[in-house]
């Protein structure tokens, strides 16, 4: 299936939104009616020292948040005034911009309003484009091998991700070894000897634990077995291959799974230890393509 | 809530359909972008004896079915062919149309099929208001108790439908009498010393069962306990009230629920026994207004 539609549809049913937000949001989509724009649902905004909040719909090409306001929204001052703050806190926080969309009244109020959001973000898209400061969304060229080989730089920022080990392979001509019927965690680069690829998931398997700190500068490898543990950090400091490119196995929220780029990351000899395990510590956001 | 934005965002919510079905069905909505049309989604066709089919999306003013034919659709030539032989028989069985949408593809070119789809349905629309033959979707203003109250008749081919048992009683300036806290199960017409106002539910409840026939042409009303259904058949025989103005309760597989008027029913001497239970049978389907 085309990804852009196995992604939207995605966002128009897998998440578990309020009534009225699933009608804006279906509506924001379908009247903005252009393939070349991102839309995250419900999207994760730092607000001050340990607060954050979801936002309904971000537009990350214009840095632009969309809050659909229920009724509920209005019942009460305190209510409106802790909402305001929330929004205060994300724009002082981001620096983005956020579009309110009140929901109260009749059907004809709410499409009015709806209708104006569309007009001043189509608006914005517009300058962007004439300005050639606009980046389409190309997901279905851009999440494929093909595509990162023509790319001169492989970047953190660029939102690097593959749909399969195989794939990770490919794109370094690396060959995947499969012992017997086990899935391998990592592939050697063919040319560089220093370098392994790595396909980690923070979800626990056979005792395998991976964490990624919450800047994702290091990786925390370890095993709840104190043996393996202890083995696995002699092998890595008696290993030539002391760096890892990182590709995190990854599970959004609409349920789609990727590995995601995350940089360079190198052996930490003085932080590893036997007790906690194998840090990784990120070198580099990006690899030199050939 | 408006009951349009209710009724179209449990469409988009609550239905179970499949990811691209519910991006076509959000698409051709939001595009018809008018608000005096009524969608009904997996609407209930008759096709053959025994034999029914649920189609994506139905436009009742139109007596027209949009299918959205998923890629799956064309995996073998058998399906293909089944599913042409059921196109055929929906169209036979109710002379209705049918719009086929093609889901194979790029998100682009199935937005072309649905743009299409939209545009050939805009243009009936167009044709029938022309014609004057056109009837607005106004479920704000008509089920209200304030409409039905200022037209002649109440008819079953209207829709007529109510939200509460307090609103049928408003509708006939009936007095709703509780006993306690106990709901009532009907209440007497002020004028007419023949008829009850009844609001019977199919759902089973202290024992009380009410079942209506396919063709709703009779209602079946009894008690599992043999004493309390026999004695419930004597009072009907010995009542003045042998007639009843019939507003079924009704959950629609939206989660929306109401009472809609199915017409006045007569107490079925005949056929109403001891071991059934009471009969009703349908002599009207409407009633006559002041």
């Amino acid at each position: 299936m085309d990804y852009r539609l196995d992604y939207i549809s995605r966002v128009f049913t897998k998440l578990k939104s309020k009534p009225i937000e699933k009608y804006a949001i279906t509506r924001i989509w379908h009247l903005m009616d252009d393939l070349e724009i991102k839309v995250v649902p419900q999207q994760y905004v730092k607000r001050e020292f340990k607060k954050y909040a979801l936002t309904d719909l971000y537009f990350p090409q214009l840095k632009l948040h969309v809050e659909i306001n229920e009724p509920a929204h209005y019942l009460s001052e305190e209510k409106i005034e802790i909402d305001k703050l929330r929004k205060e806190q994300i724009i002082n926080s981001t620096n983005h911009k956020v579009i309110e969309i009140d929901c109260r009244g009749t059907i004809e109020e709410i499409n009015e309003r709806i209708g104006d959001a569309v007009k001043s973000i189509k608006k914005e898209i517009k300058e962007l484009r004439e300005s050639n400061k606009f980046k389409p969304w190309r997901p279905q060229d851009e999440y494929s091998v093909n595509y990162y080989k023509e790319q001169k730089k492989l970047k953190v920022e660029d939102d690097v991700q593959l749909k399969t080990i195989e794939e990770i392979c490919q794109l370094f001509d690396a060959p995947l070894k499969k012992r017997g019927y086990l899935r391998p965690g990592a592939a050697i680069h063919p040319d560089k000897e220093n370098i392994l690829l790595w396909w980690p998931s923070t979800r626990k398997r056979k005792g395998w634990i991976n964490q990624i700190s919450e800047d994702e500068s290091t990786i925390l490898e370890t095993n709840e077995d104190e043996n393996t543990r202890k083995n696995h950090i002699q092998n890595q400091l008696n290993s030539q291959r002391k760096e890892r490119y990182v590709f995190l196995h990854n599970r959004d929220m609409l349920g789609m799974t990727s590995y995601k780029f995350k940089g360079i990351y190198k052996l930490n000899e003085e932080e590893s230890t036997f007790d906690k395990g194998v840090i990784w510590s990120r070198i580099s956001k990006e690899i030199k393509m050939k």
